[in-house]
């Protein structure tokens, strides 16, 4: 973008949330040989979609907004088609009536870093948005694709903590509080604060960023995993607190619950009690 | 979380509120035999789910909302699970559909407490945020967790009045009304007038807070519970003028009826005349 | 409540707004005797809720919003969910789908008395807030209560006149312009300015207020009968301009059609041209 | 109303916009001679509406949300009931879905002449609001009525113009920006100013204007009719910018679509390309 | 228009765009015949509405909201209708539920050239207005019309590129900030800067401006076109920013996907693995 108001990000997995009710009474009076059937044939869709060149999360949500909920990871866009239209011709979702999703690309912000590079070129001799002052920057941002630290966390894999919340937020644009019409310096300083915020949870939970600008219908997808449910409300209520989320995060439906693997997926559909279930993902790991 | 802008909090029951439509003339229509076998199985579930360490609340809900609200409590996280996976597997759900939930954990707010425990740990040698300062912020609000009074009312049963009213609500973050940017000092001000004024029905009504941030699309869940359902107008109209709820509440739906016992569920299921039933409520407690 | 910001109030019957849409193809295609049946049925319980302690209304409605709206009155708010229960297990409902609701009761807003109670009280010699104080003041409430001219309103009838509009509103809590922030002898004025308005449609229109705070998702709902249905519009759109409203008044949606008697049931559902119906209305009053 | 603040109103026809889905799959399976049947059917019916004292207009709606929008004009409110449930219980019914509606009065607003009105009784010698004043007000008033120019306007049929947009909308009531707060001077202002705007696509379009306060969830519809669609798009934005519109309207959804007669009704319901209906259209008129 | 505080436009196409959710289960389990049937005369249709004097697009799209986006092009508005009434008749639509429309006309918008004509109006000697100026102005406007380069613009088919966006907007009309309340200078200068910014990312992307005011419930269209996704976020992301975005842009729901040809449709709809899908397509152009 090469914009001195815009920082630039780095972007990862294709990533598709898809949230489902899931009709137990209706599955559960298929006959043990449908049942099996379906569940196999599901299986066999999710293994082999994770073991193509990406990553699939399942994870059992609580409350009536959805009983289920898949994480698609795929390192082209043209995956996340690919796994949406393969999944919908499985028996399976005669029983699963989709509710919601959320289109995004895991993303990396690049604040600090931006405005580096801007300073750097600044200081050279290159003409400003010359194709070598250009090229230049890309090569720096390029750069910073590649860094170790920084490639690990654009293709890590779904986090395997037991407990999952997603939710989708916006920065606001209100008449006179408006994140996009300020000074970028006073943009990145809030997103520091946010950022040590967010690190005094060190540990206890793990954070996907994903970007959804121009893809879906809000800014940016955050994932939280935690091996403890009570921590997505410490943490998410801290941050309330911060400058950057007080005065200008808008947050859409919040989708928690209890992740598990695609193995236990017949124990989710048979509903053999969740606490069993849980206690197989617990041991799993 | 130790920070001195954020209130801490203890938590005690999970709580998962399930809001149902009832299809009244379809259970109905149903033979005698299959309408006792499915309030029997319901039964046992309902009995064992109060059995294990939680509690079972039913009510039933004027208006066109819903029909039939049950409140979970449980211990762990993955109780409200298993007892929404385990519920939604009865015969019964096929006359009941699922039209709105909340999921959220009791919660005690502690501002003045955490105010407190700054003061005493500022005056003290130790350096703040150091492990050492952690650990003593840590055992100072542990200590009130374990303390007799709050202990009771973190694992209290759902208090068995004949009336409930349960809505959510957040704190306003506005363009120039903003909650979570007033000073630590003015919030608490602000809650503890508000205290004051529900402490004006002591007696009259039991109020239930949960929190909910990071597991459901608003901050807190309200339960009200009473003898006489104009307290609940009362109430909450005489809090709507202190400044906490004037100015900084935002409320959502309101799911208000009456409570009934789990033995009671027959009758509800059968429509037998609510007098009746809320007479043996009444004469049940 | 005893407030001297909140003005005390008057509760008379509790009241139950049903709105349905009817599925008039469906029922005309059942049998005249299965037609008969559901009539009578409904009749029967209709007539039995009225000649029980309370009121029942039945009114056409206009629109795609609904077809028809009962309005239940009952003693006790569990008269009400009586009638909802007892209404629902009616065959006529097969073809009536609940599309909204209003719960209620009717109110008389006691500004002006709340101040003069307060200022009498303060001129007293008893301890504010004391035990004598209250008994006092919940005296002086109580004699309003049964004054003959309240004493009929808070319990008169269902207004027999042709036309009816339902409409639920709040008082606005913006950021700026906040009718629960403002100063009590404020509000009493616009309240005055409003009655005095309401008051140059003496004879035209007959309305009843009643308050939902607690128990549904707006505060206060509005009935407005009169024999000519532009009476409604000429009202609503001149109290639009008086500072309570324009500045405060938050409104729901629009219920408005023609009302009809019990024995008229059976017309309304054959869906004999409305004319003929209205003719009977009329000649019935 | 006879309130200096409030400018009086003419009305005309009682009118109701109603708009549907159509299943054109569904009714197009069904045989020949259901297919003919159904369409006689509502034929006889929307020919005898058009016959008794009011009038019917079809269009043709482009986009999901209505296939079909029907426009009945009645003298009495009552006819409005009296046609909706006629044609609720037409068999067209089964593949028709109602999506929406509107509910209103056609209605030309005095502003100058309420002003004039309240001028010349000022400047004569009866007391305001007196029954002689009040007398004198209305006959000025009914003067207004029975003038040719207005009572052509207030009774006119439905413009046969092509193409066909009806909205709602409200005048804003804000915080700061709020219309029923203005002097009357200055709303009259602005709606001179509205009006000149309006004039300036004098021939190219014939607007309805009807008030629905009091009666549905917006103030006004606006039915916009012209030979060119484009002119829709061209009045709106440029009303856009006028003050009245630009500060203080606030607009519901779009229905546009194209007019057809009654007599085309079966090459609507059949579906023989619209091209060739709108040619017959186009040819009828 | 002429209206010297209105900017003149151009219009090209009408646009249809509808969004369906595709039954994928229910139509793979029709008979190969039946499937084939419904393929081929979906296919007939669509080439033929293609053959007119128009255009088809088709894609698929990510994501709960939709399966299918059709776009179609045609040079009259009534073609929209008949592309519209004649695709509700294909059996395939048995499997296509429509979720979503928007009706617009292409549009190019003219804030320097309206500025300029009347610049050089009012420096001839024609009175405003008068029907010589009149005449003047609009040969001056028709003259942009009919360059080469506009023309080209107006009636340019969709862009084959692989990815499409689809999104509608408004420009924003709050208490204080409020685009249509600003002088035509303002926002002149704003629009030249929003252009700018699009033009860095100048063959990247493909945009196409459609106006729907009078039509539909947004005020514009924006459809993006690119070969590579990750351009829509960079696209959208960097113009969030510029200031006619920032604080005058409000965004509907984004629509993205994967363009597909016509004769690809049988492959969509079998779902044979859309990266074979998509492969095909990248061959065929």
């Amino acid at each position: 973008m090469r914009n001195p108001n815009v920082p630039e990000s780095l972007e990862g997995w294709w990533i598709l949330h898809r949230m489902f009710s899931f009709d137990r009474r209706g599955f559960g009076a298929l006959s043990g040989k449908k049942r099996a059937r379906a569940t196999d044939d599901a299986l066999d869709l999710l293994n082999s979609l994770k073991a193509e060149d990406g990553d699939v999360g399942l994870a059992q949500i609580v409350g009536h907004k959805a009983d289920l909920m898949i994480t698609h990871y795929a390192r082209a866009y043209d995956g996340l088609a690919h796994a949406q239209g393969a999944f919908d011709r499985l028996e399976l979702t005669d029983h699963l009536v989709p509710c919601e999703s959320f289109t995004s690309v895991l993303e990396l912000g690049l604040y600090d870093a931006t405005a580096k590079i801007h300073d750097e070129l600044g200081t050279s001799n290159l003409k400003p948005h010359s194709s070598e002052w250009n090229a230049a920057f890309d090569q720096k941002v390029s750069r910073q694709k590649s860094s170790p630290r920084n490639a690990e966390r654009l293709w890590a894999k779904i986090p395997p903590r037991r407990y999952v919340s997603f939710y989708p937020m916006d920065k606001k644009r209100g008449e006179s509080v408006n994140w996009y019409s300020l000074p970028y310096a006073e943009r990145a300083r809030m997103m520091v604060e946010h950022g040590k915020i967010g690190r005094t949870f060190h540990g206890l939970v793990t954070q996907v960023i994903s970007g959804a600008i121009g893809h879906d219908d809000w800014e940016w997808g955050v994932d939280l995993y935690a091996d403890d449910p009570l921590v997505f409300k410490k943490l998410v209520y801290t941050m309330r607190f911060d400058e950057a989320s007080a005065r200008f995060g808008e947050f859409g439906r919040f989708w928690t619950g209890m992740q598990f693997t695609i193995p236990q997926l017949g124990v989710f559909l048979a509903g053999e009690a969740s606490p069993a279930l849980l206690e197989q993902t617990a041991a799993l790991r």
